[in-house]
């Protein structure tokens, strides 16, 4: 695998909630995202979830409280718990969590990417 | 869990090579570490190991080569993979691995860190 640059894999990516995948090892996935606007309130049942904010704030929604991750910010979401990710201006996430976790959880409909390309 | 600052998790690291834990997700750890100077040639058997480069150049030595990581640069080395990272001044690297990851690989010795901490 060569080198990739995480700034230049986002300059490629240009749909909103549209997870693409930059690196597979140990049966994950590294991926990366752009957020705008809200997402759905969702849980992943079987994955903990790796979110680092790059660029933007974003602010996660759960069902006890709220939690704001501007640049450089980490947040590990453990399995069963519900979110809602919120991202009032464009924010860049890098996501890292098993190959098996669907973007939408345990809400599947309009909004799940059930394939997801690299970039 | 909660949101933790990626930069100023680096700032309370003082060793080289030494990598601490920073989360814990599906039997993964996100580890950080500070590299300066050279390390010693080997491969993890059994793990393929991410680094993400967050400040300075880390060039890493392979038996077919040389790649070199600036700021913001990623590399996924597959198990089995002979390298050995060096670091001319100081690098900050993020780690993506499975808990079992030794940081020296197979080649277990002085600079090997058998207790991890979180940081």
């Amino acid at each position: 695998m060569d080198v990739f640059n995480l700034e230049k894999k986002f300059a490629l990516l240009k749909e909103y909630y549209s997870p693409k995948i930059v690196a597979e090892l140990n049966g994950q996935y590294l991926k990366i995202a752009k957020l705008k606007g809200p997402f759905i309130w969702h849980a992943h049942e079987k994955e903990d979830e790796l979110f680092y904010v790059l660029k933007g704030k974003l602010t996660i929604h759960f069902r006890d409280g709220v939690k704001e991750l501007n640049a450089g910010d980490c947040l590990c979401i453990k399995k069963g718990v519900e979110h809602k990710p919120v991202a009032q201006d464009e924010v860049w996430v890098v996501l890292f969590e098993p190959k098996s976790t669907l973007n939408t959880g345990n809400k599947e409909g309009e909004l799940t990417k059930n394939h997801l390309d690299w970039i």
